[in-house]
């Protein structure tokens, strides 16, 4: 069985001492089989956001780890910063690398969300692809009246959280866990200055106004390039692919005799996305992924362990 | 440092004896850090071709108990075929497939086909990218004359070889030794029957007839679908990409109103060449592999081994 590889994107709430972020990423990186990819503060969120890339156990005890270093430092009573939270560690995204489906995410939402709950005394709410109540998909609805309404808030059953006691933790507040996509931060460039044309654009595309489902957009104006751009995210690329979004795009920009002059991926895009485009505008009949070299080199090397140190 | 990948596809002088073939098999597969991808025997031409992929320690090992399994079984003065060979091992390639470079390849060939030239006593020629002479860039001239007419053509210093005696192995022959890139079979599936379109599409393509360098192309009919086919070659695809043969094939069609309506894969394509399509048609204009998530963590697990047992 080759490793199943999982990101993990725990955001926790303190972004302005360095000393305590530093001490929060060596516990997650010094775990055997996780790797650190990025980590992000910002001191007027007073959050960071950690990505890790590991096997299901390696984040288990990173995530258990994560937990006990936050601990020593943030008492959310005597936190604040302009981002939301209801949670010193605040949420803890699951999502499929290799090797790994959306069912293996949300399984280990769940055993790491009862494991912390159980240990650290504290509200686990399921979010996301793991809710399991409608009304818990999105954070935002979870995370309402965020830390200092959390108390009142779970006096309502209907807050009852999915692990961990009726009662915020007094320091640390609750978290949400709970697994999702890979969500592709993609720009279009257009080859106009017209700000309303992207707009326009934006509109036709995005799901909130009747285009394709997954997509969120908006029209940006680059000053620096005196281009407008379309600029996107895609919140599953699996059932709405990249190269049907860019189709699209080019469609709605000909209305205005606009071309789409060049695109742009922010952070990172996973391989299965771009393999996808490539077969369709190759329009290859017998795709799969096992035609990709690296991929049978992986499937053959099924004993090999993908990450260890 | 990331572990360099390379693949090896050994062609040697077997192709009838299942037992000798899977003997030789086993010998490649136990090494450590080597795996065996596909084998392929044919009677006709009583050869066998191997598709190794691994480290260049790994491939090492695996060449030298090659040859030590094929010493055992085959002597080409009892053994006959179909296709042309100067050797019990005739040819072997290396191939950079991940974190190594065409200059490792050379370097891994000269290395290889000196241990082997020097253990088993016999000549090695150096041919493709490794070829020290350009006469030796084609492994026909060098082969041309076979096992049989090889001690004649070995009188002449212009065949002295690149490592081991002046004279062929009396049972063994000669080898060649290079490295060159990776090749894919792609074919491409018109709207028409008329085979004679194919054909003229696949001149207009093709390096010979003063199309696109790296490619091979002829016409094809597909009897079972009843459509005509160009079934290409290309024979670097970092040099001349995937996309842009797609694209001038299109472009040649169209001058016949024959639409491309599908393409296939024969056997493996390097994940890189199918990454570059998607840059090219997504436009993406920060395109680098390293925006890809699979490539970074990769980078990330610096000291994982990439390929062990």
């Amino acid at each position: 069985m080759a490793t199943k590889l999982i990101e993990c994107v725990p955001n926790f709430s303190e972004g302005r001492r360095p000393e305590v972020v530093d001490a929060v990423a060596a516990a997650v990186s010094r775990v055997p089989g996780v790797i650190l990819l990025d980590r992000s503060s910002d001191a007027d969120h007073n959050r960071t956001v950690l990505t890790l890339v590991g096997s299901p156990e390696g984040l288990r005890e990173a995530i258990l780890n994560l937990y006990e270093e936050v601990a020593k430092h943030v008492d959310l009573t005597q936190q604040s910063g302009e981002h939301p939270r209801m949670g010193a560690v605040d949420v803890v995204p699951f999502i499929p690398v290799r090797n790994a489906t959306m069912a293996d995410c949300i399984a280990l939402s769940e055993e790491i969300g009862a494991a912390v709950a159980e240990r650290f005394h504290l509200p686990v709410f399921l979010y996301a692809e793991s809710a399991k109540r409608p009304e818990r998909k999105l954070l935002s609805a979870i995370r309402k009246g965020e830390f200092e309404g959390l108390s009142a808030k779970m006096q309502d059953s209907a807050w009852t959280p999915d692990f961990g006691p009726g009662q915020p933790h007094p320091k640390l507040g609750a978290s949400a866990f709970g697994a999702r996509p890979f969500l592709i931060a993609y720009n279009i460039q257009l080859g106009t200055a017209d700000i309303t044309i992207a707009n326009a654009i934006s509109k036709a595309v995005r799901a909130s106004s009747g285009g394709l489902m997954n997509v969120q957009a908006m029209g940006v104006f680059l000053t620096d390039r005196n281009v407008a751009q379309v600029s996107m995210n895609l919140l599953n690329y699996e059932k709405t692919p990249l190269y049907r979004v860019q189709e699209l795009v080019k469609a709605e920009a000909a209305r205005f005799g606009v071309p789409v002059t060049g695109s742009e991926v922010i952070g990172l895009v996973p391989q299965a996305a771009l393999l996808d485009a490539a077969a369709y505008y190759l329009q290859i009949e017998n795709w799969s992924p096992a035609l990709v070299l690296e991929n049978t080199i992986m499937e053959k090397a099924s004993d090999a362990e993908l990450v260890s140190r």
